[in-house]
């Protein structure tokens, strides 16, 4: 199944140079697809830390029980990454193949296993054929390329229909950093678990216990903060490697006011990242940005928002341009969190529909309706209560989310 | 918008006969719909007990927040319900109309306030204009009659395609009894909120605290173990009124043995009604029905059921005829409930297709495939990790529920 790139997609790629310390390669070793890459290797010279977080699902698949186990050493040299087979519900089996991959790169790149990272994404409950990967390793290793980012972005793709990447520079100290990341993901697509996959990499030098921290945090503001269809894969996989090749002075906390710079740059990443993969949403035709304002707490804010922003009602509403705000009301009083159906105030586009748990008598609807024409809405709720605050993102619930998902597995 | 009966609605409506202490009177009164009735009047005998439960939501609507204030009284003498209108999300004027609902109601009744429920759904934000239910009240009063049951049903519809209703007798010591109940909702439509409404009426005697006690237990078991679509009502309403008109034993509590016969009934009843809606779902095309074992417990089974039947990926599977399990394991993972992922076993029309969690080897796919064809899906999961079970009730996500919902308000 090819799909028409998402009309919500970014205009192009953006620029990516060689990042210091960081060398690609991929290769098409036929794990599923034909006639497209679908191997990335990335090699990390020594010294590179790493950070991350994982799917919070109790059915975790091998590869992420693997790099959780990995994680505490705090160290990497290589990420591993596969297209077209997910290596997830295959039990032993699947275990076996992740220890294979991961004993064969380490042995091929000469490093420890401990610091081999891997991840994969395509297909469930089929056996991974990793003899085609380990095999391609040696080929992999002589193609390292400190240029190959776009392809990598293209290589780990499953049903997305664009290629994710992003890039910044930030300041620690009076050295410039750069930041550059690759994701894929677009919802979940049969007979794919489309995974969540992204990877970012700088070449500050950040130690492993502060790169943890701030992957941690910035996901909250960032992955954690998106929803397509509120689905939630057995493989989402967030890594952020850092190779030190930068000189800098030295980063001691992850509230150290010398990485205040990095810090927004870094989590700016995760969240254009975060966006993009909102934007690839299955049968996306608007992407919609939900402000929570008014809750108890932060987390209660964005537990409303994603209330808001999971619910069927809503998202068809907003395929159908319709500034339905009692939806919205209804969404926030299932969330279960703290609000006051009194005070309740609902802004779309700007334009202020419901206040004090009211229709507003006689609101401009033009604009309102112009706002909800176009692909970007804005939905702003302050539910009356406290000082909590959030945004989530997702998109729209269309007639191509039930194509793409309600066809038969090929 | 008029949308043609559910594929899989009942044959007809089942066969109701006066019930000793019930009368019912319908009308016209304009609330919002033309040309069919909206208002429902229905008045019980002196020594009525209620018992009820009400939508979880944080912005319940007003006429829940007066029932639930009622409701430590016990005592019941009126129901009135007007479709057309939800009254929620109405501020103080929304209060003030139920007031004022509630005291016209209790005056031309002749019956304390404290004795009067009212429900009231249809569209929301807009100021119910109670002043036609009030005026309309004596008229209703003089056409109180035993027979109305099947009028009632179809008088609280808002977006049902077909009226709901279940009768069943049961054997209290050596008297026989009768639950007859009528129900309306099919998830949420716009511009309604399509509340879920369900009022259950029996000529035995249970005492208010135990008819409670059956309510809130029953109701668990059936309202909430079913979902379309995971958005929960403003207004969401289960009553039940019991007349005591039947001669039987004294009840004195929800387990005296003398009640067990009676309780099944009442369970079926509320099981009956639940499945109904479901099968009154937006768009619905298949009925399916979720068995959970091998949970840590009934909570978490019935969690775990919920994930997998508010899942838009396996209900859309499920719409594409396709037993994918590889989105059932996601929707168990997402649950956050404890689940063996290497011994979860899936199966669908009673063959097993994943087992110890891998696909089982060559399973005969030709039963499975015939199954997923017909209207009726049955889902058995076993999450690998102690003896909790639970069954819940969905249906299918098809571009039926997208045209129903991203219509334009009109």
């Amino acid at each position: 199944m090819s799909l028409p790139v998402s009309p919500l997609a970014p205009a192009s790629f953006p620029k990516m140079t060689p990042l210091g310390g960081v060398r690609l390669a991929v290769g098409a070793c036929g794990v599923r697809y034909k006639e497209r890459t679908d191997v990335l290797l990335v090699e990390l010279a020594p010294g590179a830390t790493v950070g991350g977080v994982f799917t919070r699902s109790k059915t975790a698949s091998a590869s992420v029980l693997r790099c959780r186990a990995h994680l505490p050493g705090g160290a990497a040299r290589a990420l591993l990454v596969n297209s077209g087979n997910a290596n997830a519900f295959t039990g032993a089996r699947g275990v076996a193949a992740v220890d294979r991959v991961v004993a064969t790169a380490a042995n091929v790149l000469g490093c420890a296993e401990e610091t081999v990272f891997t991840s994969s994404t395509g297909v469930i409950g089929e056996p991974l054929p990793d003899g085609k990967l380990t095999a391609f390793l040696p080929t992999l290793k002589e193609r390292l390329d400190a240029d190959r980012w776009e392809d990598a972005a293209r290589a780990i793709m499953t049903t997305d229909t664009f290629a994710k990447g992003s890039v910044r520079t930030a300041r620690i100290g009076g050295a410039t950093v750069r930041i550059q990341a690759i994701a894929k993901g677009s919802g979940m697509i049969a007979p794919d678990m489309a995974t969540m996959l992204a990877y970012v990499f700088t070449d500050a030098k950040i130690p492993a216990p502060v790169l943890q921290a701030l992957v941690a945090e910035g996901a909250e503001r960032s992955f954690n903060a998106i929803t397509v269809d509120s689905d939630t894969s057995t493989s989402d996989t967030l890594l952020a490697f850092a190779t030190g090749h930068a000189r800098h002075a030295e980063v001691e906390a992850a509230d150290d006011p010398i990485l205040a710079d990095f810090r927004a740059a870094f989590d700016a990443v995760l969240i254009d990242l975060a966006h993009q993969i909102v934007r690839d949403g299955e049968g996306a035709r608007k992407f919609v940005t939900i402000a929570v304002g008014g809750a108890q707490n932060d987390v209660a804010a964005r537990k409303i928002g994603l209330a808001i922003a999971n619910s069927p009602l809503v998202k068809t509403a907003i395929a159908g341009e319709d500034a339905n705000w009692g939806r919205i009301v209804m969404a926030i009083g299932k969330a279960g969190e703290a609000a006051d159906r009194d005070r309740i105030a609902i802004a779309i586009g700007g334009v202020e529909i419901a206040r004090d748990g009211e229709a507003v008598p006689d609101y401009d609807e033009t604009p309102v309706a112009r706002h909800m024409k176009g692909q970007e809405i804005d939905i702003a709720v302050d539910v009356g209560v406290g000082t909590g605050a959030a945004t989530v993102w997702t998109c729209d619930l269309t007639h191509g989310y039930i194509d793409i998902n309600a066809d038969y597995r090929s």
